[in-house]
C-alpha cells in the first residue's frame, strides 16, 4: 500500500496492538525510558502518579516519534527514547487534568484520579507529569525539544481553553470545531512526528511533511473519537461514552446536522440539542437522527478526507517499512470501531 | 545592620513596598519581560492568563532573583530579567492551582480564577502560565534554569500533594509541616535566589549561600504566613484568612498546642480541631486559646529562629546595600501585620 490511495476499511487491521507490533521492541524501550522518568517522582506523589501512568494506553505518538526517526535514518537513540516518552508524558498530564473538566469516571477501564483522590490531587498530579516532561527535555543537550514542545502545549492548551469557552452553545461553526480540534489533538500528533523527524537527524523539510502528516491523522483521529462517543460501545472503547452531549460540546456530526436544517427547523434543531445536553433520553434519539440524516456520514467523510491529506504528505517521505506502518496507522485511524 | 543580629520588629519597615523601593526599577524591567511571557498567550486564553497576571502582587521572588544577580556582580541583564520573570510565573501558576485546591473566594482583593470562570478554566490556566515559563527558560542559551527549576518546581508539587494527603489529620508532626513548608514554600524562594545568582555570574558556592538565605526566609515567611491565617486582619492581608482551619490544615502553633497538652487533655484537643474544622465558632475560640497557651509565640519564635538562620547564610556574601537589602527583607518578614 503507497501514496495516497486510501484504504478501505476491510484493509485495514482492527486493533492497534497489531498495527504496531513492528515497533514493540522500540516502545519497550520507550517504555523504560518513561517508568524512569516516574520513578524520579516524590514520596507522597509515587502512587498518584503511577495510576496516572497505567491511562497510557494506546501509545501511539510515541509510536510516530521512533517511526519518524527510523524514517529520518538516525534510529532511536538515547534521546529519541527520550522525547518519545515526553510526548506521552504530556499526553497523559493533558488526559488527567482532562478529566478533571469532563467529569468522566472512567478511562481505559481505570478509574480517573478525580474520582478516586479529589480534584485537588488530579491538578497536582497533572502538574507532576508535566513537571517531569519538561524537565527530561531540559536535560537533552539539544534544545529543540524543550522549545518546540512547551510551545505544542501552549496550543494543546489553547484548543482546550478554546472549547471550554463554547462549551453550551450551539452556534459553534465547523471551522471553530477544527481550530479546536487542531489545538487539543492534531498539535500533539505533529509534535509526536517533529521531534522523532529532528532527533533522528532529519532536515527540516522532512519534519515538516512528517508534522503535517501527523496534523492531519490527529484530525482524523478525533473526529472519529468525536464520533464513538455518540455511537461506539462503551466495552470496545474502553471509556465513559455519550459524555460530549452531557457537557454540551459540539462535535462534528451535531455541527452539520444543525447547519443542514432548513430555515424553519432551525431553532427546534437547536432545542433538541440543548434538551440532550441535559437528558440521556434526548441524546440518544439525536444520535439515532444523527445517523439517518446522513451527518454522521458527512463526519465520516471528513475524517476520510484528512486520512488522504495525510497519505499525500507521505509521498515525498522516503519509502520504506516505516513509511508503509504511517499508511497502515492511517488506514486503522478510519476504521476503528463505530 | 549587618551579620547575625536579628532585628527589632520596631527597625523594620511596616510594608513591602517600601522595602523593595530600591529595586524598583530592576523590578520594572521584570515587569515588562513578564507582561511580554504573557502577551503570547493565544487569543482564548489571554483574558484568563491576564486576570491571573493580576495575583503578581508581591514581586518578592523576582526581586531575591536581582538583588542575587547584583550580588554576584553581573547585574539585572536580560537573562537575569527572564528567569525573575519566570519565577513569578512558576508562583503564580502555583497560585492559580492552589487556589481551585484551597476553594478559597479572594486573592489579593480580586476574585480567584476558579470563582470567576469555573475550575475547568482554572486548571487550564494555570498550565498555560507554567507552559510561558518553562518556554522562556528553554529559549535561554544557558539551559541552566530549565533545569533546575523544573526540580523545583517537582518539589513544590511535592510539598503540596504532602499536604493533601494529611489534610484533616491532627497527628501532622512539626517535621511533616516543616517538610511540607520546605516543599510548597521555601524551595521557590530559594530557586528565586540560586538562579539569580547563577544567571547574575556567581559560583556555586555563593548560589548555595544565598539559596540557603532563602530556604531560611521562605520557611519562616509560611510560618508568619500560618500564623496570619489565624489572627490577621482581613483588610489588611487582603485574602480570605481562617481557610487552614475550615480545610482541616494542620498549621505550627496548632501542632505545637497539641503536642504541648497533657496526656489527659489529648483526646478532647484533638477533638476540639477537628470541631474547629467544621465550625466557625470552634476555629475563633481555638485561635484565642492558641494565644493563651503560648502556641502563638511559639511559632512566632520557630519564624524568628528561620530569620537568624537566613541572615547568618549571609554572612559570608559580599557586604554593600544588596546584601543589606536581603538583611531588611529577613526583618520584614517576621514583622509582618500580625
Amino acid at each position: 500500500m503507497t501514496g495516497s490511495a486510501l484504504p478501505s476499511p476491510a484493509q485495514a487491521p482492527d486493533a492497534l496492538p497489531a498495527v504496531l507490533a513492528p515497533v514493540n521492541d522500540d516502545l519497550d524501550v520507550v517504555g523504560v525510558r518513561f517508568a524512569e522518568m516516574l520513578g524520579e517522582a516524590g514520596e507522597h506523589s509515587r502512587d498518584l502518579v503511577r495510576h496516572a501512568a497505567r491511562f497510557n494506553g494506546k501509545r501511539l505518538r510515541p509510536a510516530l516519534t521512533c517511526l519518524a526517526a527510523r524514517i529520518a535514518g538516525g534510529g532511536v537513540t538515547d534521546d529519541v527514547a527520550t522525547v518519545a516518552a515526553v510526548v506521552e508524558l504530556i499526553h497523559t498530564a493533558t488526559l488527567v487534568h482532562d478529566d478533571i473538566i469532563d467529569g468522566a469516571e472512567m478511562r481505559r477501564k481505570v478509574a480517573t484520579l478525580h474520582t478516586r483522590w479529589g480534584n485537588h490531587a488530579a491538578v497536582l498530579v497533572g502538574d507532576v507529569l508535566f513537571s517531569k516532561a519538561y524537565h527530561a527535555a531540559a536535560w537533552l543537550d539539544d534544545p529543540f525539544a524543550a522549545r518546540y514542545l512547551s510551545e505544542v502545549i501552549g496550543e494543546v492548551l489553547e484548543g482546550e481553553i478554546h472549547q471550554n469557552q463554547v462549551s453550551q452553545d450551539p452556534d459553534v461553526s465547523e471551522d471553530e470545531y477544527r481550530r479546536i480540534v487542531r489545538g487539543k489533538t492534531a498539535a500533539l500528533y505533529e509534535g509526536a512526528l517533529v521531534v522523532g523527524a529532528h532527533y533522528g537527524g532529519g532536515d527540516e523539510k522532512l519534519q515538516e511533511r512528517l508534522g503535517a502528516y501527523g496534523h492531519h491523522l490527529g484530525m482524523a483521529f478525533q473526529i472519529v473519537d468525536d464520533r464513538l462517543d455518540l455511537t461506539g460501545d462503551e466495552e470496545i472503547v474502553g471509556k465513559s461514552l455519550g459524555t460530549d452531549l452531557s457537557e454540551g460540546k459540539m462535535t462534528l456530526p451535531v455541527i452539520l446536522w444543525l447547519r443542514d436544517r432548513p430555515p424553519r427547523e432551525q431553532e427546534s434543531a437547536r432545542e433538541w440539542i440543548e434538551r440532550a445536553w441535559e437528558q440521556g433520553d434526548d441524546a440518544k434519539q439525536l444520535a439515532r437522527e444523527l445517523r439517518k440524516s446522513g451527518a454522521l456520514a458527512r463526519a465520516d467523510e471528513a475524517a476520510r478526507s484528512e486520512i488522504e491529506l495525510a497519505l499525500a504528505c507521505l509521498q515525498s517521505v522516503p519509502a520504506g517499512p516505516e513509511r508503509e506502518m504511517l499508511e497502515t496507522l492511517a488506514a486503522f485511524v478510519v476504521s476503528r470501531a463505530s
